[in-house]
């Protein structure tokens, strides 16, 4: 029965890759506009490092594009996070909601700000933060002091949820957002996987206090390394920006530095390569859509498996496509990417619940059951942008 | 008085600048060899993330020509001394010995592990720790518990000591190891200046434990952005691997990660153009030698001012060349710089001790006299590569 449910998903997704390739990586760059040409102009200034005007137009570019005030050019996702989280006000010892289904850049973040993952149910609608869930778990879970909310079990302040865009599925945030204001939340996008993704025809990460971009090797733009802090709040930018410049006061010559600051400043030359990048975005998110929707349809008449596709009010940029068992099985999942992988097609399982990592294994959590469920569930697809 | 001074200075160093610029910077990059032709590659070959045959081939020949076992290329100094601390030992609640002029990020790193900066002189003869002094504080003011020192005053564990090679000035290193020994000291070398610099015919960063490298813009050689963990010990340098790419646990296709990691991984695009800078750096070393030759023709002869050379024993990088007063005088100071600034030469002073900034201001302290008059003494000049 399992043989040929795999035969049937392999000869599927096989029906969709190109012919001309000897491995199908799930994520790999794709550099056919004006890269060259900037990272040339780059070096040929010799301003490649911290300072630049390629860091200058890749930050208005991207506000521009996501529809922010502003964009904080950054090393990388977790920078971004690690900043976003400090600007919105988390302090040490707070508890942070975010969901258990991500990468572990989510909960690191939460943890380099002295504060402690609170691990939070996912969605099968969205594979994002199960808002309806947490509803009811908050409500008889927490407490409300002097305008802030506790945890009744730990007796520490929750200051702060991160809503995450999986895979560029937005989660609903009108949800979200109600649930935030209820409950006195500050929301931290965590938006990594959310470029060019769209919740009621307003960008991921522009709903949130702060949010966070990467521009990882594997996502719809790179910058070899990179990511961005995105706000509306011009003084949470200001400091944003200012905390990753080594929190360095501006002066002629004097090093003056007036709090502990980091050193996450996007160099000038991988913002080059963004500002090439992000030209063809367009273009990339065309490919993308179009792949998805060949996957969707040589998958939807496989019996005992669902292509996930982008909710009601969402326009997702599809940035790793993935398929779903209908039920939970983890040796069906392991056999099929095993399967996969011998065809040199190199899909992946969604993320080990943050959870069950041995470092946030005792941190706090509601009830996972979801979240459990669409780990032994998903499979992620090879999501290239091919010619 | 002053006035002739100044005029001295000012004729002096614009005798050595090349007359075809309008501005003469502090330092900028130079690149005259293949990086294009190695970031083109990259590009092309679209591994510009943090897997790369160029991140590979940086590490070993850093590795190389440093004389060190293991090389880890990271995103930046600041990342390479956070992780030199950590996998040398440093607790959260522990203090750290690091001298009071140098980078805030030398004092940001041990913020970030939860330790306490411990503020150590400096010495007119190196600029960096005053080993002598230190050892007769460390004499008085601390005691050993079970084979490990601790301050008298703080009852907290000092654990490490963090030369700081100044400008590429070599710290005496023999005198700095037996302090170590005789205290049971860590030791993590500051080498963020140093790259090309050898004391006793060894390269900085290869004595300690560990030691940090920057590529910053500014550096001898750059990355864009990037440091190094340097280090002989195999197990501490799989450790700061495996922490600089979020702990991941190698498995073909699963996310396990066994610890708290971070994104400090320096991307292949920007190996890629360190690997270019790393075969020029013979070249870089010869010219910035000749500069610091020129500079000690033309100032020596000045009374009341001394052009800082390498002491006995040390090969130095001349990364930022240095004059100093004779005798301690902010306003003097500042004067000078003003004029120099005026005439478009980009002078500085030495960094603000690190104990005056508003956040270091309550740490544990010995006395910082020396440090204070070599800040009112020290003007860094441009020391670019010109052709």
């Amino acid at each position: 029965m399992n043989k040929q449910l795999i035969d049937q998903i392999t000869n599927a997704i096989k029906s969709v890759m190109p012919t001309d390739q000897e491995v199908y990586p799930l994520h790999t760059p794709k550099f056919q506009g004006n890269e060259w040409k900037y990272m040339k102009d780059c070096i040929d200034s010799t301003w490649v490092s911290s300072v630049g005007k390629y860091v200058d137009q890749f930050e208005k570019e991207l506000a521009a594009y996501t529809g922010v005030k502003r964009a904080i050019a950054v090393t990388n996702g977790t920078a971004a996070l690690h900043l976003s989280l400090i600007v919105t006000g988390v302090q040490p010892g707070d508890e942070v909601l975010i969901p258990s289904l991500s990468f572990v850049a989510t909960a690191n973040a939460v943890t380099y700000c002295q504060a402690t993952p609170h691990f939070v149910d996912c969605d099968q609608k969205t594979l994002g933060i199960n808002v309806k869930k947490l509803f009811a778990y908050l409500e008889t879970n927490t407490f409300v002091k002097q305008g802030q909310l506790y945890n009744k079990h730990t007796n520490n302040r929750i200051s702060t949820i991160v809503p995450m865009h999986t895979f560029g599925h937005p989660v609903d945030m009108d949800e979200l957002l109600e649930l935030a204001k209820q409950f006195d939340l500050k929301v931290v996008e965590d938006a990594a996987e959310g470029l060019g993704s769209f919740y009621k025809g307003k960008h991921v990460g522009s709903f949130g206090d702060t949010a966070a971009l990467s521009f990882n090797g594997n996502k719809v733009i790179t910058t070899g390394g990179g990511g961005a802090v995105l706000t509306n709040d011009e003084t949470l930018a200001d400091r944003a920006k200012h905390l990753s410049t080594v929190a360095k006061v501006p002066h002629q010559w004097e090093y003056i530095h007036d709090e502990i600051g980091f050193n996450y400043r996007m160099p000038n030359i991988n913002a080059a390569l963004g500002c090439a990048q992000l030209e063809q975005i367009p273009l990339f998110l065309e490919k993308k859509r179009n792949l998805a929707y060949q996957y969707n349809k040589v998958i939807k008449s496989i019996e005992g498996i669902e292509f996930f596709t982008e909710k009601e009010h969402n326009h997702s940029n599809y940035w790793l496509n993935a398929i779903l068992l209908d039920d939970p099985d983890i040796n069906l999942r392991n056999e099929i990417i095993q399967r996969l992988h011998k065809e040199k097609i190199l899909v992946r399982p969604i993320w080990k619940p943050l959870n069950e990592l041995v470092m946030y294994q005792n941190c706090p959590r509601m009830d996972l059951s979801v979240s459990k469920d669409l780990n032994e569930r998903i499979i992620n697809l090879p999501s290239n942008v091919w010619e």
